[in-house]
C-alpha cells in the first residue's frame, strides 16, 4: 500500500500545479486586474498561506503560470533546434503570432501588458520570471546558429532577439495587420538577411 | 491701423495653437489619466466648446498636440530625405530614442500607451491622428530609396516600418537596454542589410 502512504513532496507539486493551472484559468476569465491571491487559492484548493510561501506577489504566480503553459515536460522552456535556424524561428515565430492572436491576448493580455507598462515592480517581475527566460532561450538558440556559421560571427543576441520579436508586438500592440503564419514567416526572411554572413 | 483690425481666421489659428500648447504641457504635467478638457480649456484661455468644436475627445486633441510637436513649421510632418536613406533612417530614429528616453516619455508615455492598450476607441484615435502619419511619411521615405534602387524591389514598406520601430519600442516597454544612438544606429544598419537589394 505503498502508493496511498502520504508522500509530502509528491504532495506539495501537486498544489504547486493546482496554484499554476488555478492562476492561468482565471487570468484568462477575470483578467489581471480583477484577479486575486485568494480566487486562485480557493480554485486550486488551498490556503492563502500556502501560495505566499512560494511567491511573494499576484504577479508572480501569474508569470509562472504563464511560463509553465510554455514549457516542455521537464519544466523548462526550450526553443527547437533541429539544427536549420530558420525553420527554427519560424516555428517559434509562429508559435507566438497564435498566441498574440488568441482570443485570451486580445484581451486578458492587453491589460496585462498595459498593467506591466505602468507598475515598474510588475514589470521587473515580468521580466524576471517570463519575459527574461524567453528571451535567453531565444538568445541561445541564434547563438547555436552562430557557432554553426549561419549567422553573422558579429550578429548581437540582444539586438537580435529584439529584431524578432519587437515588430510582431509592435503590429500586435496598434492593430496594425494580421498575425498569421506569413506574417511570421516573411518577418523570419527579413531579420535572417539582416542577421546571416 | 489694420493690424489690430480683429481677424477671426487669425485669432482661431491663435486659439487652436494655444489649445494644442496647453494639450502638450498639461499631459506631460499631469499624464493622460488626470488630464481634463476643462484644464486644457483654462490653461489655453477659451471655453470648452471651442475645443469640442475642433475635436471630438480628450484623445484626439491629446494626440494631435504630440503630432503638432513633431511637426516641421508647415505644420506637416516630414522626414529628412538627403537622399541618403542610411543618414536618413539614422537621423529619424536617434530622434525617436531621444523622445522614448526623455523624462516626458519615461512616465506620462508609459501611461498613455497603457491607455492605448486598454482603450479600443483610443487606440483609433491614436492610429488615426498620430502613429498612422507617422508610419505614412516613414513608408515614404521608403518607397523613395525603394525607387532610387537603395532598397530591393520586392521590399514591403509595412513590413520595413515595424522593423525599425518595432525593436527600438520593444525596448522601451520592457526596460531592455539603453536607448541611445549608437542603439538607433546599429538598429538602422541591421534593417537596411535586410532591406537592400
Amino acid at each position: 500500500m505503498t502508493s496511498r502512504t502520504p508522500d509530502p513532496a509528491r504532495r506539495s507539486e501537486r498544489s504547486r500545479q493546482a496554484i499554476l493551472t488555478a492562476a492561468a484559468e482565471l487570468v484568462t476569465e477575470l483578467g489581471y486586474a480583477r484577479l486575486t491571491i485568494e480566487a486562485i487559492a480557493a480554485r486550486a484548493g488551498v490556503g492563502k498561506q500556502t501560495i505566499y510561501r512560494w511567491w511573494p506577489s499576484k504577479g508572480a504566480v501569474v508569470f509562472d503560470a504563464l511560463l509553465a503553459g510554455n514549457a516542455n515536460e521537464a519544466g523548462s522552456l526550450a526553443l527547437p533546434d533541429t539544427g536549420d535556424v530558420a525553420a527554427d524561428l519560424r516555428t517559434l515565430l509562429r508559435g507566438t503570432a497564435d498566441e498574440l492572436a488568441s482570443p485570451f491576448l486580445g484581451s486578458a493580455g492587453r491589460a496585462l501588458a498595459a498593467e506591466v507598462l505602468t507598475d515598474p515592480k510588475l514589470l521587473d517581475e515580468y521580466r524576471e520570471r517570463l519575459l527574461g527566460p524567453l528571451l535567453e532561450v531565444t538568445r541561445q538558440r541564434l547563438r547555436a546558429a552562430r557557432t554553426a556559421g549561419q549567422l553573422a560571427a558579429d550578429a548581437d543576441p540582444d539586438l537580435a532577439v529584439e529584431l524578432l520579436y519587437g515588430p510582431m508586438y509592435y503590429r500586435w500592440l496598434h492593430g496594425l495587420g494580421p498575425l498569421d503564419h506569413g506574417y511570421a514567416d516573411r518577418l523570419v526572411e527579413l531579420v535572417l538577411r539582416a542577421l546571416r554572413p
